[in-house]
C-alpha cells in the first residue's frame, strides 16, 4: 500500500502527463502501477479531457479497462463518451461483466448502443439484458457470468471441469456453482465445501442444496439487501421465468446501495441529473446546480412576497427586519434535521411511507421542546439588545411557533414525498424552506401588527 | 420473503404487544419469525421502553441475540442499557463475535464494562481487544474468530479437522483458513479450492499461499476499503506485532462505511453525539438536535448585527428588507452544493485536503457563472416588481457577488476543516452560512448606501 509519506512530492497527474507527452506506453503503465488505483483515480480526475483521451488511446486495452473500473462510474462514462466507438468497445470488451453494464448504464442510451454494436454479440447481449432492467433491481445489478452444471453430472465430472477451467474463475466468483436442468431451470446450488467432502462417484444432485433461495430479476434492491441481511449467503441466483440468468453477490448489493447513498447527499442539495465530479465539463457542472437554484429563487420570491405585503408594519418597526433572516434560517435548520432523521429511518426500514401518524407524534414533541428553547433564547437576545419585552415576545413567539411547524413538516415530508412517488431527497428541501419561510414571515409580521404601537416605541 | 401485500392489516408492534401481554414466549417467537427481521426491527422501534424490556426478558437468550443483531446498533445498545447486567451478558454471549463489539461499542464505557464482567472471560477478552482499537481501524472492525492450522499439518489432517468441526463454521466464515507457526505468526493462507485439488499427503505449507496480504490492526478504514477494491479477496488477516489476531471480511468494511455515511447525513444537519432514532427517549432526541441549534441562534445573531448596523439605510429603503432573506437563503444553498461535492470527492479519494488550489479554480468558475445567472434573475424580478433599475442592480449585484463567495467557500471549507482536524460534515455548514450571511447582508446594504437617493425614490 502506497501511503502519503512514501510518495514523492510529484503529484500523480504530473507523472501521468510526463509519460503522456513522451507517448511512452511502458513508462505510463509503470507510472500507473506505482500510483495504485486510488492515486490513479485522483490523478486522472485532474487531467484535461484531451489528456484523458490521450491516456486511454495510449494504454493497452486491458490496462485501460482496469483503470476505468477503478475510477467512479460517472467519470468512466465521460471518458468512454470522448473515445471513438471502436476504441471504447475494445476497452469495454476487457472489463469484468458487472462493471460493463454499470458504466454503459451511465451513458445516454444512444451512445451506449453505438459502443455495444462494436462489441462481440454475446457480450453485447449480456449487457443489454442487464440494462433492460432498472438499475435498482436484481436484474440490473446481477453478474451475467456464473458456473452451471447439468443435473446429470457426477461429482468427479464437475471436479474435472473445475480443475480444467482453472484460472478462468477468480477466487471471488467460484464460491457457488449452480445445477440446472435441460431447459435452464435452476435445480440446486453446489458449494465448494460439499464437493470437498463428497464421494467422487456421487451425482451432483446428491450433494447439492435443493430448493435453493433465488430471486426474480425484478426484485428490488431493498428486498435483496434484506435477504443478504437475513442469510449469510455469498451470492443469490437470479431467475427470469424460472430460468437462471445471473447471480447477485453481496458485493453488488453493497455497491449499489453505496452508489445510491452518495447520490442522495448531492440530491439533497439540489444537484440534479446525475452526480457531479469536478472532472466534468464546466457547463454540465454549473447547469446541474443551476436548474434547481433557479427554481429556488422563484420560491424565495414567493416567500418574500409575505414581507412585501407587510411592508407598512416593517416601516413602523424596522428592527423586525433584523429578525426575518434569523427566523428563516433557524426554521430551515430545525426542519432539515427532521428530514434527515426521516430519510435515515426510511433507509433503515424502521418507518414506512404510511407511518405518518407515528412520525407526527414523535416530531410534535421534539418541535414543542426545541421551539420553547430556541424561542426563549431569541426572546432573551432581543430583550437584551433592544430592552423591549414586547419585541422579545413577538420574535421569540414567532420562532417558537415556526420551529414546531418546521420540525413537524420536516419529519413528515420525506414520507409524503415517497408515498406520492417523488424522490424524497430532492423534493423535501425546497418545499420545507418555502413553507417555513412563508409561515415564519407571516407569524412574525402578523404578531408584530397586533402590538405595533408597543414595538415602534 | 414477506412482502407488504402478504401481511395482514395488523401492524407488527400490535402483534408483538399481544404476545407480550399474554407473556407467552412461544407465541412471541412465532410472531417474530412470521414478521421477519425487517418488520421486527420496525415493530420494536415502535414499542415503549418498558415493552422493549419485557420483550427481551421473555425471549430465550438465543432469540433475543438474533433480534438485537438485526436492529440498528444504536437501538440495540439502548435495549441492553435498560436490562440488568446479568441478562444483558447472557444475551450478548449468544451473539456473533463481530456484532458483540459493535453493539457494546455504542454503550458508555462503564456500562459496557459492567456487562463484560458478567461474560465468560474468553469472550470478554475478545471484545475488549476489539474495543481497544478505534472503531474505524482494522482492529476495531475485525472478527476475532478465525480458522488457523499449524504449519506442520498435512492436507489430510486439515480436511479431517474441518470435517469434524462441521457446522461450527458457517458458509460465510470458512472461505479461507490461515496457517500459523508456533509463535502465532501468520505464515500463509489456505483457500478451500487449494484443498479441493491437493494430494492428501501434502503439507499445508505446499498448497497454501505464502506471503499473504495482511494488515496491521491500526490500519484505517479508508485504506482497508482501498485494499478490497484493489484485490478480490473475501477476507484479509489482521495482525498485531506480526501475530494473527483476527480477520476482516469485505462485509465488515462495507458495514463500517455504510454506518459512517448514514451518520454523515445526520451530522450535516447538526445532530450530534451519536445517531438519532425515533425510538430513543425524547430528551436525548431534543437535546442532540438543540446543542447545535443553540449555537446557530448565536451565529445568526452575529450575522443579523450587520443588518442592525445598517438600520438607517433600511429605514430609507424598506424594500431592501424583502431581499435580505433571499440573499441569505440562496447563498446558503449555492454554498451547500459545493460542500456536498467536496465531501463526496473527499470520500471517493478524488481530492485530498491539500488540494485547495485545484478546488478553488474549479469552484470560482462555477461561482462566476451561477452568480451571473442568479444575480441576473433576481435583478429582473426586482425590476419587474418595483420598476426601479437601480434596485435591480443592487440586489442582483449583491446576490451575484455573494454566490461567488458562497460557492468558493463551500468548496474549500470541507478540505480546510479536514486539514485542521475537524469533522468536515459538522463544521462546514454553520461556518458557511454565518460567513455568507454576514458577507451578503454587508454587500447588499453597502451597495444600497451608495445609491440610496435612487432607491428611496
Amino acid at each position: 500500500m502506497a501511503t502519503e509519506t512514501e510518495q514523492s512530492s510529484e503529484q500523480p497527474w504530473e507523472a501521468i502527463c510526463t509519460a503522456l507527452e513522451r507517448a511512452n506506453r511502458e513508462e505510463l503503465e509503470g507510472v500507473l502501477e506505482r500510483l495504485g488505483p486510488a492515486e490513479t483515480a485522483r490523478g486522472i480526475s485532474r487531467l484535461e479531457s484531451e489528456e484523458q483521451n490521450a491516456l486511454f488511446q495510449l494504454l493497452a486495452c486491458e490496462d485501460a479497462a482496469d483503470v476505468l473500473e477503478s475510477i467512479p462510474e460517472a467519470q468512466a462514462a465521460e471518458v468512454l463518451d470522448d473515445l471513438s466507438c471502436e476504441r471504447a468497445a475494445a476497452i469495454v470488451d476487457e472489463m469484468s461483466a458487472d462493471k460493463r453494464a454499470d458504466i454503459l448504464g451511465e451513458l445516454d442510451q444512444e451512445n451506449a448502443e453505438a459502443i455495444l454494436t462494436e462489441m462481440s454479440s454475446q457480450d453485447a447481449a449480456e449487457v443489454r439484458r442487464i440494462l433492460a432492467f432498472p438499475p435498482d433491481t436484481a436484474g440490473g445489478i446481477m453478474l451475467p457470468d456464473f458456473v452451471a452444471f447439468s443435473h446429470r453430472k457426477s461429482v468427479a465430472e464437475v471436479l474435472d471441469e473445475l480443475r480444467h477451467s482453472g484460472e478462468e474463475f477468480s477466487d471471488y466468483e467460484i464460491q457457488y456453482a449452480y445445477v440446472v436442468d435441460e431447459s435452464g431451470h435452476l435445480r440446486g446450488v453446489l458449494r465448494l465445501r460439499d464437493l470437498l467432502f463428497a464421494r467422487r462417484g456421487a451425482a451432483v444432485t446428491e450433494v447439492m442444496l435443493t430448493e435453493p433461495v433465488h430471486v426474480d430479476a425484478r426484485v428490488e434492491l431493498s428486498e435483496l439487501r434484506e435477504m443478504f441481511e437475513q442469510h449469510s449467503f455469498l451470492g443469490i441466483p437470479v431467475t427470469e421465468n424460472e430460468q437462471l440468468v445471473g447471480v447477485v453477490h453481496r458485493r453488488q448489493v453493497d455497491d449499489a446501495i453505496e452508489r445510491e447513498s452518495g447520490r442522495t447527499l448531492l440530491r439533497l442539495t439540489g444537484i440534479q441529473g446525475g452526480e457531479e465530479l469536478r472532472s466534468m465539463p464546466l457547463h454540465a457542472r454549473a447547469g446541474r446546480r443551476l436548474s434547481w437554484l433557479s427554481i429556488n429563487v422563484l420560491l424565495n420570491l414567493l416567500a418574500a412576497s409575505v414581507i412585501a405585503y407587510y411592508q407598512d408594519t416593517l416601516e413602523q418597526a424596522i428592527v423586525l427586519a433584523v429578525f426575518l433572516p434569523i427566523i428563516s434560517d433557524m426554521s430551515g435548520c430545525s426542519g432539515n434535521q427532521a428530514v434527515a432523521v426521516s430519510m435515515r429511518e426510511l433507509t433503515l426500514g424502521l418507518i414506512k411511507p404510511s407511518d405518518l401518524g407515528h412520525v407526527l407524534a414523535k416530531e410534535v414533541s421534539v418541535g414543542l421542546i426545541n421551539g420553547l428553547a430556541l424561542g426563549g433564547l431569541l426572546a432573551v437576545a432581543a430583550l437584551v439588545w433592544q430592552q423591549n419585552p414586547l419585541l422579545g415576545l413577538v420574535v421569540g413567539g414567532a420562532l417558537g411557533i415556526n420551529t414546531l411547524v418546521a420540525v413537524t413538516l420536516g419529519g413528515l415530508l420525506p414520507l409524503a414525498m415517497r408515498r406520492a412517488g417523488y424522490d424524497p431527497a430532492l423534493a423535501s428541501g425546497p418545499i420545507l424552506t418555502t413553507v417555513t419561510d412563508v409561515c415564519g414571515f407571516f407569524v412574525l409580521l402578523r404578531l408584530a401588527t397586533f402590538v405595533l404601537p408597543g414595538l415602534s416605541a
